[in-house]
């Protein structure tokens, strides 16, 4: 059987994560690896066991599917240009740094036949995935109280400069709205307040959002916080019960009224597996090979995107509530 | 020395936690003790070594200082008539349960030379005073992630009846309230979202907080949660570092960029010093002997209730962001 | 109905715990109270109303049942003299602090129909409880490992003064002999290693031992831990399973073999329920009144007490296994 | 630069581990890798970027360097086989399932030239090596609490077959020896009780030990204690202090007597890093580039296995203490 070839467009640190996921994927072989910066694509490309492509070109030509898997503000170009080439797509997160470039690579990719999957792993994640289940089935959420921090922007360096990320909220926080979604479903509007204080943007962030379904959410998104376990939680309050998750190292709820909770670990678990990595690879490559729509597409990639440009739009304007108005009413 | 003539009106549970610390400050004595249930009173009376006082008049008459331990709803009527009878007074919190009333009690005692002091105990404890010594000292606060929950309302049975709490944010929630503006100043204006799941009023929140100084801040309270610990927990983004409540037992802040955090346990302390309870009380017993101000004024009562209101009329208006009138620009 | 009248000798901390708890129970009244500091009795005797005893006769003379609550190092001396005057006893742990004393408290005791119960309050504590129901009922221990530390011997001064505490492991880790017996049944051997650092005595432990149902564990003591929590833990390995008690605030233990755990927190007991202490007084007055056996005997105190002393000795003599000779094997 | 050619022995989880860390290590080439399961090879061959070789012989001649990373029993074979064709050799632990072949290899490797390093990874892991330097720097320790469990022995089911493995304490419980001997200096004796109860071997392990410098130990190490973190935990009492580890996550110790604590996370840290597998295979690189000993010698692993010997004799005899003749005497 002919493998799938598989081209990657950036040779950093979540390219790696990827590629020796999917060396261990019989379906594929990874077939070409460009990076403006060579040195790094040679390294990469002898770890994976794999060509260097001296240009975009040439990785797409060499591919049937491609991960961009660049800097975040340099997505929509080469998502763009891959699916224009009718080359499989799987775009890290965030799709587009702005809402005008998320729509282009919807409309382009809507049109082809070929999957466009976009990088939220935290769905596929154990802690996530059951946490979904289990307000799917057992627990109706009233409302939230979420946060996700990062300690500094300081390390890698390029963290810190929104012409490369896009914002911070563009960078992890964008996580947190895609999860919003696949757990409450749409927003309806929402409302923000934020300031600058450590870096040359706005980098703490407070949020008020409404959902369709009448959930009302709390989030806090700060770029200076320091390390402290954990910067991720999600907490949901349900009929007398609160489900928390923790990273993706745990979920925690409680059982009754009597003070016990249950406490899930996924200590025991690889990173990659831990983190939803490997499974959102394996998802990928089925979508392709079998012929079904990916799980994550470019319309969630798109609201992910409107979301975190309402939420600057709101401390920018300092007006009352944004109306997300893209989603169509309920 | 004479010793100070301490009465109780209420005789229920945080009565018994007052005459218990009171019972060893050798400066008062407990000397009448008055509950529309007249066992309850008997029973607390031979507890604390006291004698039952068969009307609110008789209690006032017997004592030089009266602590109001009824229900929140009655704490208006009872506070007006001990300040009145020009007795130093202990209010429990909330001082009342409307802003109209609270303004009220605040013109009455005003007025007098008797000190009036509001239960707002979370001020004394260690976890809190240190908390704001640190972001007085040492860490500025740039926002704040912050919830406070009751997992039920069923026990005691009258937590679930808004004649007697006043609405769900007025039994525990207040604390949030006065806490906010003890750790960052004033609020200037806020918004809120709320819905109605278990009980027979609104009994989960999600607020958005603007403060004088600049900071933002975001508040969940739920009060169907489940009894999961921390049932309270403040988090305080500062400049590279995060600090941390778990109710009053932990204060915990990460140090440095390296991952390591310090956690400052109050495991060992009595719950009534761990609480502030023992340090509240002291401090109305100086206030009074020393003729000093009291630590936890009627305004601070009343700002508390207008915030909870303010909360409860964004809720019930779903307009825009409710300015804090009342309180002086910066 | 006449109330069971009650003495104190010895009006100390916890003197006043268990005095606060029978302040509420209607069957009991408390009756004297002596201690050599004269004024220690008198503010105890105010907070309980109750009446001063100028001699440790006159509180035998007033009282039904009498608690013994001085220096480890007086319990025998007046434990006879309580038994020998026909009272009821409760005497805190440790019995005594020889095996010889405490038998003969346990051959004075056995002839009298009276009660006489020990202090091993932890028995109650609801996690000691429900940990020894699933011992019972659902996991059959195989081995475990137990610490019980204090921070440190210098607050209150006492603790570190043998001639008052019998010695460390008489003052707090008795409380973990009287708990492998409560667990796990009796020790047939045990063997021991100490070592002296900080104070004037043998202040860190190890120990080893075999119990007649094949059951072995680990127990380590240290005198100068640092307060670091938990202070004191159970660790039970059972049958594809763990259990853990952390102090007397939560009982820990894995389900299945995938990463899950359930965790029942203690945290809003107030302290008298979850560290056992007013259950152990209603047994001690249901015990009383109802002429049945006491929950906690003199055989039990006699056999922690032996379990001390063969540690100590284990220690002294480097010697191999102490054989428990006194018990009869299974 | 010519590469140093490393081949590998045994195809299985941990050869994946170390090869690519390798992978990355420029020095270094990956040469031939050997399993006597040939589609399992051609698996890891395939993702290194290597070759196949169809025995150890062909093995050893296209290698510099050789990883053993074969099941425990075949240890002692391959690395005298290994020694004796001058290849450098890091052995996974445990370097031998006897101590008498422990012996042989110490005996070959020591006539060598050769690096030869036993893979004992947690002395690299950072919570590990920071536990070490606050021993030696700043808190003399008393005495140890420590644990290691594994949930069960199913999973890979070759853990339940000693004829694999060569006993449960050889497969992880062996880090714990050695992490004693690194933290504490060597054994001087010890004493051990265990018991049988889920698997075709001893399961549970009590375990008494003294060292050279007077410390004493209690180690528990149960194979079927279900899987509640932290498996693996070692508490070091010092002057007014507690040092804890929780397996390879964090570092904890308690601060002046105050109830503070400091807890270090390496919960940023990749697993490689973690668990100081990446630190290893650097330095056993290292010695072989720089002609110096390895960090981990074929004496501590000897030792190792020394100390898990002498566990099962004294658990089979059932006799007084076992003295580590072979340590000289201090």
């Amino acid at each position: 059987m002919t493998k799938l070839k598989i081209g990657f467009i950036g040779a950093g640190y979540i390219a790696g994560v990827h590629a020796s996921i999917l060396a261990r994927d019989e379906r594929v072989q990874i077939a070409a690896i460009h990076d403006v910066d060579r040195d790094r694509a040679e390294q990469m490309a002898r770890t994976a066991g794999a060509e260097v492509a001296h240009s975009v070109a040439e990785a797409l030509a060499e591919s049937d599917a491609i991960y961009i898997t660049t800097p975040n503000t340099r997505h929509t170009e080469l998502a763009i240009l891959a699916a224009e080439e009718r080359k499989h797509v799987f775009c890290e997160k965030p799709m587009a740094t702005t809402v005008a470039d998320a729509e282009r690579i919807e409309r382009v990719t809507d049109k082809g036949k070929q999957v466009f999957q976009v990088g939220h792993n935290r769905r596929f994640a154990p802690v996530y995935a059951e946490l979904r289940r289990m307000l799917s089935e057992t627990h109706t959420p009233h409302s939230a109280h979420i946060k996700m921090n990062r300690g500094e922007l300081l390390n890698p360096v390029w963290t810190g400069d929104p012409k490369v990320t896009g914002g911070f909220l563009f960078e992890t926080t964008i996580h947190m709205f895609d999860m919003m979604r696949f757990l409450f479903g749409e927003v309806s509007s929402l409302q923000a307040l934020g300031s600058s204080h450590e870096y040359a943007e706005i980098d703490d962030f407070s949020v008020l959002l409404k959902f369709q379904s009448g959930l009302h959410a709390t989030l806090a998104s700060s770029a200076d916080a320091g390390w402290l376990f954990p910067f991720e939680r999600v907490e949901v309050f349900c009929h007398h019960a609160t489900i928390v998750t923790r990273e993706m190292e745990t979920l925690v709820y409680s059982e009754g009224l009597d003070g016990r909770h249950v406490e899930r670990s996924m200590h025991q678990l690889a990173k990659e597996e831990k983190w939803g990595y490997a499974q959102e690879d394996r998802a990928f490559i089925d979508a392709i090979l079998n012929r079904t729509p990916p799980p994550v597409t470019a319309i969630d990639g798109l609201r992910s995107v409107e979301l975190v440009e309402a939420v600057y739009e709101s401390v920018r304007t300092g007006r009352g509530w944004i109306e997300m108005k893209s989603v169509p009413s309920a």
